[in-house]
């Protein structure tokens, strides 16, 4: 059986390809940077040394690149899927919206190979446990052929639906919450700064409450750092909820919390700090009381 | 030592002067309904036949009662503070705005008794079990005058702050998490409806992943159902967003996701469904959509 192609080596991509070398799959990884390709050569990936190469006979592909457009590039524009085996399957896991989901698998029914749509959340942390929670769409025949694939490297597999663009859609849902939370945390905790409060004794008192969320509890202590390390970056919410708004807009559902708290994260990346940890959408809030 | 006075004998102020009973203090509760006052003498409180009555020679007097309006009537209008014992302690354990509170401790000072400022989160569940969470500001003595009756009730006691005014501003900062969460599950799960995913499954999904708060696991399962029972109203957190927006505004603190959610809560409550259980504010996005 030909290696398991692997594309997009990225804080996300990287120990999610090495948990599918560990768990035994040939892997073949591919990303721009000769680096990250080194990285997974050096534990235990095949060498490859470009993206035809990568795809070459492959019965399945797995896509953790930026999003849907470079998807389209390196399926379409690069010529990739053409080099795939005849049957071949192309697993996305990049989060995308749900339309430009539907229409890849439209393109790559076209080109008679299928789509398994397979969106992940957990983060950094959940790619590097192997503990991702996996949302996938597709047939029941291409998901049961992906199967260990996916379950090397995520610990939930949840069959969504039959359709490519249900995993999307869920993912959706799931960053609707994500980011809105962030942004609630950030509100919650500057109104607290604001007030005077103790603010480790405050997000104590909220971590342990039905005021309490996941983000809050993971990202809350990193609102309270001036310059915290880099776990996902602000960039990532304005995109993800982005796609979210797509969903929306797409499906004709107002999403009003949603669409705010996409404003509090533009208003950071507008500020240049894009590439800042995402707890740092606490600074919205501080910019509109004045304060750094 | 004369017996603890205990008004407001609701959802949550009954089951909280039952905890006070059950550790072995005396309690004279009352509340306006009779049979709320024979539930508690039922359960061993002492009987009270009026206000005055309960007041009479008390060291200490807790407050369940609505809102600070009420809290001002009973105390002043209706003169049961001059009842109490000379240096009588009040134990405000209502939600109220920061400011009404520092309005109420100044005249309570000023009338030579104290006020204790500690306002509970854990609701109805955590009031019958006793392991409120108790937000406590005041003076050092007067909180520890105070502690045995607080144990009584909660679980997790923290003190924030020498300042009456300032346990009920944490308490803010709680309710602006809980009364976004809702409405920012509300919103995740009626997008979920509108794109045709699987209710429980996505529910499952989100509950078990970054995107899980505390009010999407406990009210998420009720917002899918038709006519949940009544745990909280939609009224509560009406009033509740209310007081974060007033401690907001008096601050001169911007919570935009705050503001957006109260207003949700206000849809569902103009369409004259303020009594049905808050996972209904659901219903605002119901009719964004125009279904029911």
């Amino acid at each position: 059986m030909s290696a398991t192609a692997f594309v997009g080596l990225g804080s996300m991509g990287l120990p999610m390809a090495r948990n599918l070398v560990k768990a035994g799959v040939a892997v073949r990884g591919f990303d721009l940077r000769p680096e990250a390709r080194a990285a997974l050569e050096a534990d235990g990936g095949l060498p490859a040394a470009s993206l035809a190469e990568t795809f070459d006979g492959a019965s399945i592909a797995v896509l953790m690149v930026v999003d849907a457009t470079q998807a389209r590039s390196v399926l379409f524009d690069q010529g990739a899927l053409a080099r795939m085996a005849p049957d071949g399957i192309v697993v996305l896991m990049s989060t995308c919206p749900p339309s430009a989901v539907v229409d890849l698998a439209r393109r790559i029914l076209d080109a008679g190979r299928r789509l398994v749509d397979a969106p992940v959340s957990g983060g950094v942390v959940g790619a590097t446990a192997g503990t991702l929670t996996i949302m996938a769409a597709g047939a029941d025949a291409d998901l049961d052929a992906v199967r260990p694939v996916l379950s090397a490297m995520g610990s939930k597999i949840v069959r969504v639906g039959a359709k490519p663009g249900q995993g999307a859609t869920a993912k959706a849902v799931n960053q609707l919450l994500c980011g809105t939370h962030l942004a609630v945390a950030a509100e919650a905790l500057s109104l607290a700064e604001k007030l005077g409060l103790e603010m480790e004794q405050m997000l104590d008192i909220v971590s342990g409450s039905a005021a309490s969320s996941w983000m809050l509890r993971d990202r809350g202590p990193r609102m309270l750092e001036a310059e915290p390390g880099v776990t996902s970056a602000v960039d990532i919410f304005i995109k993800d909820l982005g796609i979210v708004l797509e969903a929306g807009r797409d499906a004709k559902a107002a999403l009003p919390m949603a669409a705010l708290a996409h404003q509090m994260f533009l208003s950071v990346g507008g500020r240049g700090m894009g590439t800042a940890d995402d707890s740092q959408v606490i600074r919205a809030y501080r910019s509109l009381r004045g304060t750094v």
